[in-house]
């Protein structure tokens, strides 16, 4: 038996590779778009992945949104987080179901949903923010994503310390990384990993150095390129621009303090 | 409280970026490297992260193992599977804790590893191989990892049909993908994900047009390239050498049949 | 002593990074920007480099036009030829001063204009074209940057058959090179280099059997990519987007026959 | 009439894509492979690219050099000059026959031919080099490739300054090249090119303050990246690895001193 879409449920409502929308579905609610408006309310009851007819006789499919719709479709107010980028940061974090994260700062949230995500039900994520303005719309992005439960924003600087102990995985995603590594040495448990991102190579080396002097080992810096392919038999090729960059991202994991 | 190894747990023993072994604790084993042996019964009741010297007095850390070292370290019979492309995939697929995912071929049971561990506690794994050889390298694989309980390994040919219904990703790691395209249409959820990866283009073409033959929409290929770099205040710079290519990711998901 | 800037000789006039004009440089003419008008007279008899200022008071540099401005400032009624691609292709056809060297598709001329200042003086460039809307813009563009008699510009097919013999380079961009790789061989003299440059994957197949089968060795196919960097100190990064993909260069050398 | 390897010329005998011999023809010499040893003196009076068996009946092809087979088989003793480095420093400095060009630092003279290639018969390229082990390997180096009348070596250190004036391009592939900018800006003529060539991001740093602080415009840095491509007909895929980093590239031009 497959789940069906309900009201008040959300659904990405997909035109092509270049245009859809995050929709909540309401009763009386119309999406309007460039290709005439669509009844939401119609929706109600049938499968996810159905097409639906605009107003002027466009297709367009329901799908149930995946977390990287979420992400994406994140009021940009910040910097943007990338599926890529947020898919190396978590395989880096080593986190999954049931780890415990401190994350800085909130932002949008874009990040705190993947993060969340990946360790309901039993864990969770602390996350630091100190502009009040970007606290709510990551609450409402969360709550979009269905997964506030699981998330603590904190209204707090986190380069004046860290109030977890024993968390699995401090990850960054700030401007002055390398303040946090101390307080991040403390919060970690034993063997935890730490992440961070930063667009400049300065923020980089900062972070880099802090870590070397604060007890953490297997420090790594990547940066990570995603090129779209084109494909059309007998046409084939890499697609004409891509993103160039966003950011490095450094890992590294605690390791005990060396005996003097 | 923190976590202390314990006997017949793993652990890896870090000696810098290049070598690193992950091994089981046990009383009377000592591990043999270039650069002496440790006795590995010594590391019974330290905390992870724990600093312990060789035999000839260099020092190893002693990491608890994360998701990325079990996958890097399965017995490489088969091709690779980066960290990075499984992330991606992952990413792509967006299966997360509770999923249930179909994966063909298990080969040695990198990427199976990765995708238990993701949908633990309450997801299931189902992994197809013909090749019987490998399964019993995958099983040991997947034992070490401690996420036997949330995979179903079966040998049987996917290119003849999947078992499961209702599944919520189908991934491939196979040559001939396009052949379980048709299935995986009906194996998935309405709206579910389908990813597979493959390292030539000819495999992509054929693939790509299977999915716009069977109900697939939003389909898009993509390649993912890791450049690392080496961070020295005055030094820096990327490195000098990377992998350039491992394949091509692509994915896409189910939408209802067109009406004709 | 140094060149000064004379009636009908060409400026760059060079804004910024994103904005530059390539001009003629007449009496009474204006050049007209959204910074204001220039005065092109006045630039007579200064120096290449001078600093001038718009009618509202904006700085421009005049420039010596170098090959890469003609080339960028080529009008784009065909695609587009990137420095990058025209630098390794210059490099792989091994051409230099006194090369006699066979083209095709002369399109808008940008990589005739490349061919021929480097095979000057005592050089020739032969190049092929079949539509006849390009041979006037090309003779245009080769006329502005003083090239014009180092090249000869034939209305013919090349796919029908090359005029000329014991050429050091056959350089292509054009649909279906493989088509000219038999002309190639009898056109080449022996050891000389082949050069084509296509934007599918398709194509590069179709190129490399043709050359395999017809005699030639050394055959490679690369892409090229390059990447902006964002300098400025405590901020340097990569650029945020690039080019991706412009087409593969493939090249390869003429051995003798194979004795059969 | 097509030309003829003669006596104590050189050619480039190619066995495969991964190795070949670029070597002094010479009537008694023996050229020894892992394949079996080459009678050189068989090659006099054949044409170049003619086919010739080893002593175990291998296949060698006799090429004639091109430019970048001399520069691949620069002695090692330093930093080497990637082809595709090569090819966009002589695209960015603007060069052609007739250049007046200085160089630094000499070492092999891989860069040093590339340029005295591009800039015969009438031009000339001034090279400096302080190491005077390297002045002996790079005077070998271009009289193999027959280029030694275009270039005056010059021992001695360029941050002290640069002897001629009016210059068409000064060009950097050395430690300190922020050092030698404002020599540069004396050197070059009006509207002239400088290009850097720099592994680390802080000697890239410190050369474009250099250059804005000095009369420069139009500063650019870019990095450039190659990757080949394995092509079969249904197996065609990019290779497997890649150089990652050679250096970046700066490159400027000079224009007159602003008014104060």
């Amino acid at each position: 038996m497959t789940e069906k879409i309900s009201e008040n449920s959300y659904v990405l409502l997909y035109l092509n590779s270049r245009r859809s929308y995050l929709v909540k579905v309401e009763k009386e609610k119309k999406l309007h778009t460039h290709k005439g408006f669509i009844e939401l309310g119609e929706l109600i009851g049938k499968e996810y992945g159905a097409r639906i007819l605009s107003s002027t006789g466009v297709e367009f499919v329901a799908l149930k949104p995946q977390l990287r719709d979420y992400i994406f479709k994140s009021q940009r107010k910040t910097q943007i987080n990338y599926p890529k980028d947020i898919a190396l940061i978590v395989m880096f974090s080593g986190i999954g179901p049931g780890s415990r994260v401190v994350e800085a700062g909130t932002g949008t949230g874009a990040l705190t949903t993947a993060l969340a995500f990946y360790v309901k039900p039993s864990g969770r994520v602390f996350t630091y923010e100190i502009r009040e303005e970007f606290i709510e719309t990551a609450r409402k992005n969360l709550t979009r994503a269905n997964l506030t439960e699981y998330v603590e924003i904190k209204h707090k600087d986190i380069t004046e310390g860290i109030d977890e102990k024993n968390v699995d995985a401090v990850i960054l995603d700030m401007a002055t990384p390398w303040l946090v590594v101390p307080h991040a040495y403390e919060a970690l448990k034993p063997s935890g990993a730490f992440v961070s991102f930063s667009p400049t190579i300065d923020q980089v080396v900062k972070t880099v150095e802090a870590l070397e002097q604060n007890g953490f080992i297997d420090i790594q810096t990547v940066e990570c390129l995603t090129r779209g392919m084109q494909v059309k038999r007998g046409k084939t090729r890499p697609q004409t621009l891509m993103t160039a960059h966003t950011g490095y991202i450094t890992h590294a994991r605690k390791a005990s303090r060396p005996t003097p």
